[in-house]
């Protein structure tokens, strides 16, 4: 049994006659092949990195399972399409809080079609990208109780200054969620979220390493999630934080050089979070 | 006695009675202030980077000593025109080899005007800027003889590709150089040069360090001279590695965030520096 995932903060949704990815009970997340390139690109990257010897077990761990293609029934009734068949993130997740960042301040590899480079730096610079390396392109914040649910419309994401960007990252380890901007967001969560051996801002050290070393995979318009299970650290008990990338479609070969557009970016969120973490009260 | 300097490799030169830079015999560069908004904001960087007190002193000495500005006679015979007084970094140095290079995959900052950003944004698509996070904007090689020298023109520059910047930051650093593009560089001064613990690579990790963390200024077209004395080292002496950033007419505010543009380019130029040290017989 396929149905839309209860728990998609960015991109095509499977809804109203549209078509967009799907989830199965077994934890799988079936996402239909984007047209033209962008489908068998994204297709020859998970082949390329799932046989790829060169990369450590825990940067695989930041990566989806990708299980392979499946032809499916589409989700806009248009008859059978392609899917990439891959881990559904969120399976195994209770009530998750989800944020979408998407990585570099340059989303448009330098080899796209003229129309297609000046469409995406035209978003790049009427959002946070060029200022700070990344945007947030969606999110949830999901506490224990369904009135907790704090999940911003995409024009308010859409939207986003840089200061709305610093207030979101705090809003999203705090106690005290609303949707009225007045509420000075308290960071409750950030030592345990964000912070710690095991938490996110560890997790993004881990990746910033390897990125400084490896020249193999070049990440344009890739996102990096973080999920955490608030419900579950205000009960006090573990909330799983973890970060994953998503979304391939416009990985170049790295020809021997750092991917530094997505370095920089990445760079640049881990000292908003290391703020986060050690002024919790500013 | 004001004089045109030796040893420039990029910029604007005080010859054929054009407006350049000047040096005296007491170790000072006098650089015309650009006109419009560019000289004053240099002068204002100048200033405030003197006064402020959070920069640590290991990170200081990577800029050149700022003594003020000064009304001169300009080197273009149109009378007194003012300069910045700053430390000529030449000074001192026996024969110095030189290399200038522009830090950063984009030299316009965002609040630039239109046509501004589309002539910047050209030229970084033109160069490596994009692809590597860095461009090289001049260099000359200087052995202990003057037959020894390695200046390539500005047209030659202008025209390197990835491979030949490649190959350039290995020409750098080897005994063999010449213009003859067949000649395979040995890199015999890579481990003095590049490497050991005052060498380039630790004095740029010093700087990545830095930058980091620092969130005061966001330098655009702004460029990290390396520096050594080819004849000494040949000679069995200290070949005195050094870093220096200049060009500071593109410096804003860095608002409370990282400089991820200079930062990515920075670590993509380490990456290159590394592997030669590590494989210099590539």
């Amino acid at each position: 049994m396929l149905k839309a995932p209860s728990h998609q903060v960015a991109g095509h949704q499977a809804r109203d006659g549209k078509l967009g990815p799907l989830v199965d009970e077994l934890g799988r997340f079936y996402k239909p092949l984007q047209s033209g390139e962008r489908g068998s690109k994204e297709v020859a990257f998970y082949e390329n990195f799932c046989s790829n010897t060169m990369i450590p077990d825990h940067i695989r761990n930041f990566f989806p399972i990708f299980y392979g293609t499946q032809l499916l029934e589409a989700s806009n009734g248009s008859g059978e399409h392609p899917h990439l068949v891959l881990e559904d993130l969120a399976s195994g997740r209770v009530n998750p809080s989800i944020m979408d960042i998407k990585i570099g301040s340059r989303t448009w590899p330098t080899e796209s079609p003229e129309d297609y480079i000046q469409k995406c730096l035209q978003k790049d610079r009427g959002s946070t990208s060029l200022p700070l390396g990344f945007r947030i392109s969606g999110l949830q914040v999901n506490g224990s109780k369904e009135s907790a649910l704090w999940k911003p419309d995409k024009k308010y994401i859409k939207s986003l200054s840089v200061d709305d960007v610093r207030l979101v990252l705090r809003k999203f380890v705090s106690s005290n969620v609303s949707a009225d901007s007045s509420v000075h967001p308290d960071c409750a969560l950030a030592s345990t979220v964000y912070g710690g051996s095991t938490g996110i801002l560890a997790q993004l050290l881990e990746l910033k390493a390897w990125f400084e070393e490896q020249t193999v995979f070049h990440f344009y318009s890739c996102s990096i999630l973080f999920m955490y299970e608030k419900g579950s650290v205000l009960e006090g008990k573990k909330s799983n934080p973890g970060i994953k990338l998503i979304d391939f479609a416009h990985v170049l070969d790295g020809c021997g050089v750092i991917d530094h557009n997505f370095l920089g970016g990445l760079c640049s969120l881990i000292k908003f979070i290391k703020e986060i973490i050690y002024t919790p009260n500013a």
